[in-house]
């Protein structure tokens, strides 16, 4: 049983079949393809206003290269101590910004509050060359603790930062499993509530590797093409991200992954996070599952050869903090997840 | 008729079908899969030795990222004008490397020779702190004019570098269509003959995205991973990289795919260099044919709809340069090129 | 009566005799003069060990260039959240180190203590490519707030990163003040506490601009005759660096210029942080003095024209938060401060 | 017989004069000061416009800073293979402009023609993002060869680069050297003639450590201050920058000590390159003379303690190419030579 993560499936059958039928016959390269134009146009159409999108392999591009287009080398981004770009990027935002600093913030279920925000923007002070100067808020949807923004809350950041221009960019490697849950539509918890750029993932949800760069203001988009080429990021047989991408957005194939995905993560929620057995760390509202593990319950996974990651407890509320012996353990749902296998991993929590 | 690059094809037949093998069940992200461990392996014995094998999806991103691992950001390396990390990478190996200098030397045929690297060591001044430092040579395999070094020829250049102890990088994204010329081993026209790090192309030759980037010394390799990584270029589902470049392997289909492509510049270069209606700008030795085409066969092929790249002409030798009208063509040969179509753009050559 | 810091001052008498002194005649440049090897000689004196210094012309430069020395691009710092390499220096240390990370940790009274640093080190996993690597400490002596670290103190934040083999950096900025506070040999509050390199300030202590950076071990300072030409602070004139920290070093005259500052510091700690017109934020122990001050007292001193600089509260302990209408304000005595202007300061302060 | 540089000076007697006077008292900080607000407005008068000036302590520094403020990283900087940025600087361009390119053209006397720059850029495709884009041309005032560009000279360059919009940058460490010899106004050999940013030396010219970076459209120059600060060049005691080079300014001080020196640089020129025992290697008509020496005119300086410096062949002239045993030394005149010495060298030529 692997739970280790969303990236441990292939790509869905529809992703395949996708990619099996865009093979015949030349194309033009470097994203000047039919394939990548259609993705292009149908996003559009998905955030219901015209915006510049650009697709790359990796979600550490994906982040990277849309901070290094909001910030200046002495920019400073706002973050969750927890998100991706913070823990699990080795460095490719300060690198792809040639040094740019992330602020770190604390905030229970790895989500930053407005009054944690406008306090960090407190010590960093405007305009003055000592410092460096704060130009982005990041924030991940779903977060990095399988919890969700909703539209409301992503405002009151916008809000949050808005006297002082920061650009807000969103890290959605989990952007599907977020949609899903808040059954919203993604122009509303994107722009329409003050993001201004979306890392739109697939990697995690049914495709082999591709993400969507998407600039609600293309304006903000100009030095994108320079830097993704620059970051050896764009790829020559651009109808390869293309076709996955438009086989995601075709027929809600996106959502429908997202929503297996999620309903897996539902189903041990509620078994697991109840009994004594484990509890949960955080609300579980996307593909993720975060169970707080007695030393028993380790034990049984172990001998049940449940894989899973161990996860920092940082962002614990304080009225729910680990007990001795206890860690969280995070159990990641895909599209690919089989339910019997929830229910032999529910068992065995159980015990 | 699209001869305009080897990257308009998709990929091959077999690749598509180990992909479609890859995708069923679970496996270790990150480049720790089975498939990108049986490919580590594969190499070690392709090359007839230990070597230390990292899997990306771009050339420009193998490019860079090897020159990294073998330069300081004082660094300086050693180039043709016309190569790809120079012409096409919109700099590329400058931020990979944190700035470090591209030394670019003319040469005919887009080889450098051991007299013009000797001649341009000697302006670098070894050991001043003023200067920056000559630490490699970058060669392409085949070159971007479509020639290729033999072994005597890489060795040559290597030894010009070796009392300087600068690293010899082999631009390999055409190193199959040069081996399949060569009719050599792997290893002779590579560590045998000189080269620390090669980056052995397949996207090019029949895969959608992949690279080999190999250090045939895994010391150098040291940096590697932290660098891949910050550069987003560690695909999460790794697979997909290893299952297509096992692909190229088995069966020395890399080969095979090559001597199709290798085929097909040939006829043309036979056929159309000679008659008066075009004449070689350089011997066609690996997948592309570079055609001096008058004003007339320049209409006739525009007529036809024929697409292929105009080239600079840096590189001619000096008897053999462009006269009023003329221009260069750079036509490419892939695995996938229909030899009918070849005869066709040699009829529509002739007129 | 100006206290916004001790760089408001210009040269001492001394300095400026060197400078007059060694203007005659040619001297080598780019640090080959006898002045600069005269410097690195004595600083080998008076450290107890041979030692690789390096001059530089701010403070800014010599932190940035040092860390640079340290870490890796994927590298991270860890450090205090008020130390001027994270507030002061617009992001200095991520441009020079090519975007390494700064881990910016609380701490009463701007000091780091063993344990902060080492739950710390506990979310930067060791070896894996997915996290920046923890591979310096750097630590303030004198701190930001005034406050200075013991020997031991320096030695148990030593040892709490010596498993993860982290090097440790000492921003001396004020180093004088400090040194002339402990009573103490440089080497015993430096290397023999663990200490690999220390940059020790001369601009804010009688100098015009230079500051040295002392490899304690100067097989790390390989990279550095590099780093510093690359960054434009190799000043062709050498000898104007060198003369004035030969000054310094001159009969103790870097101790004779820090002790008089911090004895106008004590004189106002000690008057001022008593009486109820004011208090002490934390003890002042080398040439600053942060004062907590309630709102009429603010007024008398706007109305007396003496500049200070407001300052953050973070580092304020939890028994001493400021109360409705007080602020901080900073109070910097330099070699140049009149004692006079000191009592006219404490008896605007008392009213 | 020191000839090395002009940098083996010291600093001249007015320069020191005003240090001195300016080392009493308060100042304000990091260029804040008086002394070099008064510079900046001189400055604006000096060239006849609104200009934007910030000091900095080193050619290198600021020649960086400047080309950072005017190309991406991205961006390529055409200039001359000689020129001190591609030569001199240890990559500082690269480092400071993270990652641009310098296109490194020859020509004669170090000097550039609208010929060769016109052709560079034909091969630096505009607008196409898998190609470094032409973003500034670099020229040197007086050039690294001992020549100057008249008027008409930048013009023609500035015109050449004009429709692709480069910016232009003028590395003017010895800007004085050339003024002094063009009779020029400063404005005319500038912003008059299509420069953009000037970098007014002041070091290799009697002073200790600074150069002015002039922006004559201060809208460039948005950038700069956190580009300086961030590069540890913001001097703390930044009266020590102004004050200098207000002492340059005051009198026409820096015109006087240039024309010093180029007078014992033209006297060098006509005695020693006639008679056959050396030649001119180029025109003398700064500071700078460039012998070409026979073996036995180098014996008899080394005899007699000659100090100068090799210098590389790669911009003679086709009819003016070393002989066997013939190399190029560089004598360098300060203000600072005296010119009994300048005739002992000319009698030790002679022999």
């Amino acid at each position: 049983m692997n739970f280790i993560s969303d990236n441990t499936a292939g790509a869905s059958s529809r992703v395949m079949a996708a990619l099996a039928a865009a093979n015949d016959g030349p194309a033009s390269g470097y994203g000047s393809d039919d394939w990548t134009r259609r993705v292009e146009d149908r996003l559009s159409v998905l955030f219901e206003r015209e915006v510049a999108a650009f697709l790359v392999a990796t979600g550490t591009a994906a982040n990277a290269l849309a901070l290094a287009c909001l910030v200046k080398p002495w920019g400073a981004v706002i973050t969750h101590e927890d998100s991706h770009i913070v823990e699990d990027e080795c460095g490719a935002p300060e690198f792809f910004s040639n040094g740019a600093k992330l602020v770190d913030l604390p905030g229970t279920g790895g989500k930053l509050t407005p009054a944690a925000v406008t306090r960090a923007l407190g010590y960093l002070n405007e305009g003055s060359f000592h410092n460096v100067q704060a130009q982005a808020l990041s924030i991940t949807q779903a977060t990095e603790c399988g919890t969700i923004y909703t539209a409301a809350e992503v405002r009151a950041l916008a809000e949050a930062v808005a006297a002082r221009r920061l650009a807000v960019h969103m890290d959605g490697s989990r952007f599907a499993n977020a949609v899903a849950t808040l059954g919203c539509t993604p122009a509303e918890i994107t722009w329409k509530a003050g993001v201004d750029v979306l890392c739109f993932g697939g990697t995690k949800n049914g495709a082999w590797a591709v993400e969507a760069v998407i600039f609600f203001d293309p304006a903000r988009a100009e030095e994108m093409k320079w830097r993704r080429k620059r970051a050896g990021q764009t790829l020559s047989k651009g109808r390869f991200l293309g076709a996955q991408f438009e086989a995601l957005l075709a027929d809600d194939h996106w959502l429908d992954l997202a929503r297996h995905a999620n309903a897996q993560a539902r189903r041990l929620a509620e078994a697991a996070g109840s009994g004594g057995r484990s509890r949960l760390a955080w609300p579980s509202q996307a593909n993720e599952v975060f169970l707080i593990l007695p030393a028993t319950t380790q034990d049984r996974l172990a001998a049940a050869g449940v894989r899973y990651h161990a996860w920092p407890d940082r962002s614990l509320a304080s009225d729910n903090a680990l007990r001795e012996g206890e860690i969280i353990g995070r159990f990641v749902m895909s599209f690919a997840t089989d339910p019997g296998e929830v229910e032999r991993l529910i068992a065995t929590i159980a015990g």
